[in-house]
C-alpha cells in the first residue's frame, strides 16, 4: 500500500441517489461478453454479495513482517535512503545484509488458518483479502515465476494463500487476494520501466501468468489490485485481464475488483473504488467504494515496535466503519500478522470488540443501504443507514417509500442523555414513528420536535448493551 | 515462578485488626542490629514506602522470551518431558538444539528503558521488580559468576538491570529485583542437591556473591526471592543474608524482601508475604502481603502465541487490585517483555487503562489502609478501603475514630442504578454521612436505610468518569 | 555435472591423423555467416587459442558449497531420496529446511579473485571456466530473470562472474563460463517438461536471455554447456544460439563451446567434445576434445568432509593431463571453492605442484600436438606428444618431416634407471637422435637399440629436477 | 598458546650426558609421597612411556575455529585492538556481536573420533593432546563450573574430551589434555588479577575443581598446562596440584606434565619442558623436553583462510621431528580441526606422509636415545640418534659400549650421491662397521675415511624407499 496520500476532490451532489446498477439488468446480461475496454467493462453489474458484505478483513503479510520496522515499505524506504531504516539495519545486521535474507526468518510457525478464520467470523467480517504478493515480489503462493522467492520455498514452507483460502471458505466468508502489479526491484519490471514501458516483458511473462495461476488455483472472490501507479493501464493490459476475468475465468460471476489498474484509473473504473489508501470521503459516492484502513495507524504490515497510542481505539474503528457504510462504502480493516503467524492480541481485541458490537448492531450495517441523509445536519456525531424493503423493489438504494427502517448511529453519547438531531424530523412526523435502540428492543423511546429539531430521550445508559456507537432504529408501527 | 499452586490455609479472624508494627517502634530501633535468626529478623519494621506504594510492576524477562512458548518454565518443562514443548522443538529446531542456543536471539533491539519507565509511571505503579535472574540462570546483569551466560555477553549486550534501574529511578518509582535462589540446570547446584544439600558450594560461590553484587551495584529497594522450595533456609543461608541486608548493606533502610527463603518459610517470615503465585486470600491478613499476578493469565514470561482470551480484561485486573488492596496486600502486576525489548501493546493498553482508572480513583488505593470490613456483607461486588487520619496517630491501620474517609469500591454497576450494601450502615448513620463518587466530586448522593441495609442512588451513568470499578467515598461533612 | 557415466564407443582409427581444420581455411571464411544447422555450424574452425592452451581450471561454485555434503548434486539427491542426504538434513537442520535457505550462508567473505587468478597462473593454466549457474538455478551473476536467487542478492552479495572475469583477464588467462541449460526445480522448466517440451517458455524467457546477458556482460571465451540431457537440441534452440554466437555476438571470433546441447549431441557437435564427465579415451580422437575431471575424485563442488584418500595425488593428476594431451585433448581440472571463498589448501598444493611440473616440462604440453603414437607400444607408462615446426606449415598436427621434436613422457621411473620403449625406435634411427631430459637440458642420454626396442640410460635420479612424470625430448642435432 | 616468542638462552654443555633419572631409582620410590614443593616434585622419575613415544599429536579446537581467522587468539586480539580482527568483525558481523555468539556455529557435525584416532595411528603418533579448555574458557567437556559455556551445552553438544579419549584409547595411543590455567575474560579470574593475585577465588572455585574433574573423568596421561604467565605458581597452587597428581590421583603412575606452572617455572620444573612455543634448541638438553609446533605455521587453531605457503612441507615437518628427537625432545605436532569436526585434508596428507616415513624409519625415532653427537660436525644436514642395548643397562641414555646402533638421519640428499660426515668416523673405525639405509636393509654401503672425514657411497636414489630424510644405520657386524 502506498503510505503517501494524494489530495483529491470528489465531485458529488449532496443527497444524490447512490446509483447502483439494477439487479434486473444483471439478469438481462447473463450471457454478455465484455470487450476489453473500460466503457464496456464499466457496464458490468456489481456482484450482489460484495455490497451486502460491508465488513472485510485485510491482511498484509510478507517478508516485511521480519524486520517489522517502519512499515511494509521497509525495503523501498531503506534502499531509498530513509534514515531510520538505514540506522536500523546498520545497528542490527551485518554490512551487506539484504532484504532477501530476512525471508528464512519468516517462519509462520504458529500460523493456524482455521484459528484466523474463526477470529474473522467472530469479528463479524464477511470477506478476507490477503496479500498474495506485495511490492517486494515475495509470493505467498507457489508462483511458478517466483522461483525461490515465495513462501513455499523460503520461510513458512506453506502455500499460505491456499491454506487460508480453504480455511476461510470453510466458514461463511468470501476469500480474496491483494496483488501488487509492480515489484520494486524485479529486474524484468525495472527493464520495462527503463524502456519507458514500451516493452511488456514483465507483464507478459510474470504478472498475468501469476494472476491467472492465482485465479485458477484459489478462485478468489476479490482481486485487490495495487502498485499500478507507475504505468498506464495499457502497459498493464488491465482491460484484457478484466475482460478475461469477467468472461472466461472460473470466478466470472462472483469476482469483484478494485480500481487500481494504471495511472488515472483509480476512482474511474473497477467494480469498486478504493481511491487512495484510507479513503473515506464523508459523503455519499455514486459508485460502490471501499475504505481500506489499518488498525495500526502507522503501518499495513506488522511492526514489532508499534505503540498502543498508534492503534485505533474501538471508538475510532467504529467511526471508520459507520461513516464508511453510511456513505455507501465497505470497510476493509487491515491487520498485519506477525512473522510467527499470529495476529497480535491487540488486533484480536479490536476485532472481537467489533464483533461484539456487530452482534448487537449488525442490522444497521450488513445489507444496509445509504439513506437520504448520511450525516445528521444538526448533530455531526450521528450517521444514517437504512434497510430497503426488497420484496417491493429490486433497487438496493434509498427511495422514499421503500425504506423499511432508518438507522441513526450515534458515535457519542450525550452526557444529559438527550439526543438532538434534525435529519429525521420528517420521518418521525410521517410513518417512521417507532423508535428503539438496538440491543434494547421493545423499549420505545420518547421524543419531541421543537422548531424542526428532534430531541430524543435516550434510555438509561446503565441499561444499554452497547458500549460504543449506539444505534437508534426508526421503523413503522 | 512456580506454576503449580499449593493448597493452603490461612488462619485469620474476620475483622481482625491488621497488625502492622508501629512506626514509632521503628524510631526506637534505628541503630538496632539484627541477628541472623528469624525471631529477630521478624522484628524489623516494614519500610513505610512499600505499604503506601500498593501497585508495582513485575517483569519476567529472559531467554525464555525467545521460544516464547508455554511459559518461562519452558526449559524445565521441555527437559521434563512436556509433550507440547518437545513437539515445538522437534517441529521448529534442529535435533540437539539447546536452550542456551536461544540466547543470541534475545536481541532486545527495541529496548528503551526510559520508555518503559514512562509507561509504568502512566500505569500508576510505584515500584518495578525485574527478574535479575530466573531459574534458567541467565543473568540480566554482568554477573561475575555467570561468565558467558548473561545479557551483557550474549543476546542484548546490555546491563539490563542497570539500565532499567537508572531509568526507573529517574522517575518517582522504586526499583527492585527478582532473584531465583536455585538454577534448574546449574551443575554446581545440582551437585549440592545430589549431596542432599550437605554441601553449599553453589550458595557460597555463586548465589550470595551474585546477590551482593546486585545489591552493591543497583541498590534495589525490593529483593523478591524465588526458587527456594527445594532446600531449607539453612542451605540457602537465608538468615545470614537478611541480617547482612538489614544491618550492613547500602539498602538497609529501604529494602523489603518477600518470604521465599526456603522450605516452610513462605507465609512465615519476610517483610511481606507472597505465599504462592497469584495469592489473593480475599480476607485481611495479619502481615503485609503481596499478590503477584500476571496480565497474561497463562504465563509470566512473554508467549509469542498468547491469545486475547487469555489476557486479563481491565475489569479482571481491577478486581485483583481492589480485592488485594482491600485485604492489606500490594498488587504486583506482571507483564513479560518480548525478546525485542518491547512491551506488547495489549499489555500497554491494560496498564494505561489502569493508570486512567487510578487517575480518578487512586485516592482509594495509594496510602490507603484496610478498613473494618473488606468485602461488603450484603453485596459481594463491593470492597472497602479507608484513609487514616495520620496527624492523629502513627497507626497505619483502621481504628474507629481515626478513619478520615471510607472507600467503597464497586466492581459491578447495578442496572437499576441503585446500590445495596450493608457494611457501611453504621458509618452512614454516624459521622460519615457525606457520600460522593470519585471523579464526580461535589455531587452528593442520596441513600436510604431500610432494615439495616443501605440503598444508594448512583449518579446517572452517562455522567460518570470511570468506566469500571467505581469508588464511593464516605466522609464527614 | 552428471555423476553417472554412460557407456560409449568411440569409432577411431589408431594412429589416424587428428583432423584439425586448417588455419588457412579460417582466413577464407572470415566473413562467413553460419546458418543455424549443425552441418554448417560444424564447419567453423576451432579458434587457435583453445588448442594451444591445453590446461584449464574448472570451478564449481554455488549454494551446494554450503551443505558441502555428497556433491554439487546435493539438492537433487536429497529430494530424490538419497539416504545419506536425508539423514544429513534430518540430523543437522530443522524439519522443513529448504535448499534455498542455505544460500545466506554462502558468504564468500574471503573471496579474493586476484588471489585466485594468481593461483591459476602459477598452476600453469591458460583458461578458467566458472559455473555461472549450475542445475540449482542459483546464478553467480545478477541474472535479470533469477530475482532473489543469485549471488548479488543472497549470500556473497557480489557479481562473482564479473569479479572473477576481470581478475582472470588481468593475467594472461582466458575466462569462460559453465552454464546449465536445465534447472532441476525451476517450475517454468518443469512445466515445459511436463508438456513433453512442446512449450519452450523456459528457453525463451529464461535460458537464452540469461546466456545473452552473460555473453554481453562478460564476453566469455568458453561457453561450457551442461544439463542438456532431458531434451532435444530443438527444445533448447541450440543451433540458433550457436549461430548467433558465431555470427553476431561480441565473442564470435574467440568463443569456443562444448558439445552438450541436447540429447544425442555430445560427441557429435560443438567446437570441442566433452562427451561425459571425466572423459579420457586413451586414444587419439578425430575432433578436439576436453577431459573435464576433478581433483576431489568424489565431487565437483566442495565437500566439507572430503578425505585425503579421495583427492587425486599429483601423480594421478599428471597422468590425467599427460594421457589427455597426448591424445589431443585439453585438461580442464576442477576444484570446488568453499562457501567462504577459499580454495582448499590441498587443492592449492596440487595446482602449485602441477605448476612446478609445467615450469620444467611445459614445453611438452603447451602448443604441443599429438604425435604418430600416443602410448608406447612396449611400455604402457610412456606417452608421446610432439611439436610441429610451424614456420614450415600451417598444419597443427603431426606429419612426418614437420615434427620439430618428439616428447616421451614417462609416468613411472624404472628402478634400474633403464627405460625400455619401442615407438621411437625409427625416430632415433633417423633424424631425432639427440635425447635429453627436460630440466636436465644439455646432458644427452645414451641409448641402445636391440631387436627394435630402445633401452635408454636415464640420468642419475638424484640429479633430476622433476619428481614425477619425466619428459624425454627427441630432437635433431 | 602464546604466539609471541621470547629470546632465551640455554645453558648447555655440548655433548653432555642427557641426565634422565634412573629407572632403578623409580623402583625404590614406588611408595614415595611427594611434598608440594618443587625440590621434591623434581625428584619424580619420568614415566617411561613418554620418552619412548617421541611423536604426539596436538589438537587446538575451540570456539575460535568458528571465526577461523587470525589464530586461536582471535578473541584476545580482537578485543585488544588488532586491526585485522576488528575489520573482519566489522565487515562480517552485526555491531555488538560477541565472541560467545560464535559458539552455536561450532557444530562438529562431522566429528568422528574413531576416524581421528585412526588417522593419528597411521601418522605414527603415540599420544594425543587435546585442548580441554583454551584461554577462551570454553570447555570441551561438561565442566561443572562452566555452565552454558562448554561443548555439551552449546555447539557440538558432545563431551568431546570424553569421546576422543575413548576413541584414542581404543587404539594403542595415550590420551592427554591441554588445559589453560587462565581465562582471558573470566571475571572471577579478572578480579583476582585486579587484586594483584592476593585472592585465589578463581583457582579455588574454578581451576582446580575443573582439572580434578578432568583427571577423575578422563584419566589423562598428559596434562599440558598453559596460560600460566600472568601469575606465580603460588597463585596457581601448582605444587599442591602436582603433589596431588603424583600422590593420590588415579593417574599418578602414568601422568606427565609440562612446565608451564607460573612465572619463572617453564624450563625449570615439570616432567618435561616446553619452554616457549615451537621450542627447538638444536642442542641436547639436560631434561626431557618437547617441541610443540604447528603444521599451519601461522596458527594453532584452524584458520579458514590459511594458504598453502603457510603450511609446513613434509620436509620441514621431518626436520622438526628429526632435530627434536636427536636432541632428546618429543615432537608434539599440532593441527587445528575445523568447526565441522574434520581435520583438513592438507593436514591429513602431512600426517599420513609422516606415517609413511615412520613406517620405514621409525626404528631411528621411537625408543631411540640421543647419541654422543646430535648434529654432525661437518655436515649440518645430518642428525644422530641411537638405540641403547637395554638388556645390558637400565640407563636410557648414551654410554659408550651400550649403544646397539647409531642412526644418521640425512635431511638433504647430496646430488652426487656421496655423503660426507665426520662425527661417526671413530664409530666406523671401531665396532659399528656395518652400514645400511633403512628401507634398503641388506644392502651394505661402502665408505672411505679421508683425513678423519667419512665419505659414504649412497644407494642409487631410484631404488630408495623414502622420499625424504633418509636414515643410515650403523651397527655391529
Amino acid at each position: 500500500m502506498k503510505l503517501f496520500f494524494l489530495v483529491f476532490l470528489i465531485g458529488f451532489v449532496n443527497g444524490a441517489i447512490y446509483n447502483h446498477r439494477d439487479h434486473s439488468s444483471r439478469n438481462k446480461v447473463l450471457n454478455k461478453r465484455y470487450s476489453p475496454d473500460w466503457n464496456d467493462l464499466d457496464t458490468r453489474p456489481l456482484p450482489e454479495w460484495y455490497d451486502k458484505a460491508k465488513i472485510g478483513i485485510f491482511l498484509h503479510w510478507g517478508v516485511y513482517s521480519v524486520p517489522g520496522f517502519g512499515s511494509e515499505w521497509f525495503w523501498s524506504n531503506w534502499k531509498g535512503g530513509n534514515r531510520q531504516c538505514i540506522d536500523f539495519m546498520t545497528k542490527n545486521y551485518p554490512p551487506g545484509f539484504t532484504y532477501q535474507e530476512f525471508a528464512p526468518a519468516f517462519k509462520a510457525e504458529f500460523f493456524d488458518p482455521d484459528k484466523w478464520a474463526d477470529l474473522f467470523v467472530k469479528a463479524g467480517a464477511k470477506y478476507v483479502v490477503l496479500t498474495s504478493k506485495h511490492h517486494e515480489g515475495f509470493t505467498l503462493f507457489p508462483s511458478k515465476r517466483s522461483f525461490s522467492w515465495n513462501s513455499v520455498e523460503v520461510g513458512p514452507k506453506r502455500d499460505i494463500v491456499g491454506d487460508l483460502a480453504k480455511a476461510v471458505r470453510n466458514t461463511s466468508l468470501k476469500f480474496g487476494v491483494y496483488h501488487s502489479l509492480y515489484e520494486w526491484f524485479n529486474p524484468i519490471y525495472e527493464e520495462d520501466k527503463r524502456k519507458a514501458f514500451k516493452t511488456q516483458t514483465y507483464v507478459d511473462t510474470k504478472l498475468w501468468p501469476d494472476i491467472k495461476q492465482i485465479v485458477h488455483d484459489y478462485k478468489p472472490s476479490v482481486i485487490w489490485s495495487d502498485g499500478d501507479w507507475e504505468a498506464n493501464d495499457t502497459y498493464w493490459r488491465s482491460t484484457e485481464l478484466l475482460a478475461w476475468l469477467y468472461n472466461d475465468s472460473p470466478v466470472k460471476d462472483e469476482v469483484v475488483v478494485n480500481d487500481r489498474w494504471g495511472i488515472g484509473i483509480p476512482g474511474k473504473h473497477g467494480d469498486f473504488y478504493n481511491h487512495q489508501d484510507r479513503f473515506n470521503p464523508g459523503v455519499l459516492l455514486h459508485h460502490k467504494w471501499e475504505n481500506a484502513f489499518t488498525v495500526d495507524s502507522g503501518s499495513w504490515g506488522y511492526r514489532r515496535n508499534m505503540q498502543i497510542r498508534e492503534i485505533l481505539t474501538i471508538e475510532e474503528l467504529l467511526q471508520q466503519i459507520v461513516t464508511t457504510v453510511s456513505c455507501g462504502g465497505n470497510a476493509l480493516i487491515n491487520v498485519g500478522p506477525t512473522k510467527e503467524g499470529t495476529i497480535a492480541p491487540i488486533f484480536e481485541e479490536r476485532l472481537l470488540a467489533l464483533g461484539d458490537w456487530l452482534q448487537i448492531n449488525g442490522e444497521a450495517i450488513y445489507s444496509s443501504s445509504p439513506w437520504e441523509y448520511q450525516n445528521d445536519t444538526l448533530n455531526g456525531k450521528v450517521w444514517y443507514t437504512c434497510s430497503i424493503n426488497r420484496s417491493n423493489s429490486m433497487k438496493r438504494t434509498y427511495r422514499s417509500g421503500q425504506v423499511a427502517a432508518i438507522y441513526a448511529i450515534l458515535l457519542e453519547w450525550p452526557s444529559d442523555n438527550r439526543l438532538s438531531v434534525r435529519s429525521i424530523t420528517n420521518s418521525l412526523r410521517s410513518r417512521y414513528n417507532q423508535l428503539e435502540m438496538l440491543g434494547n428492543e421493545g423499549t420505545y423511546l420518547n421524543w419531541k420536535i421543537t422548531n424542526g429539531d428532534v430531541e430524543i430521550e435516550l434510555p438509561d445508559r446503565a441499561t444499554v448493551k452497547s458500549n460504543h456507537a449506539w444505534v437508534l432504529k426508526l421503523a413503522t408501527t
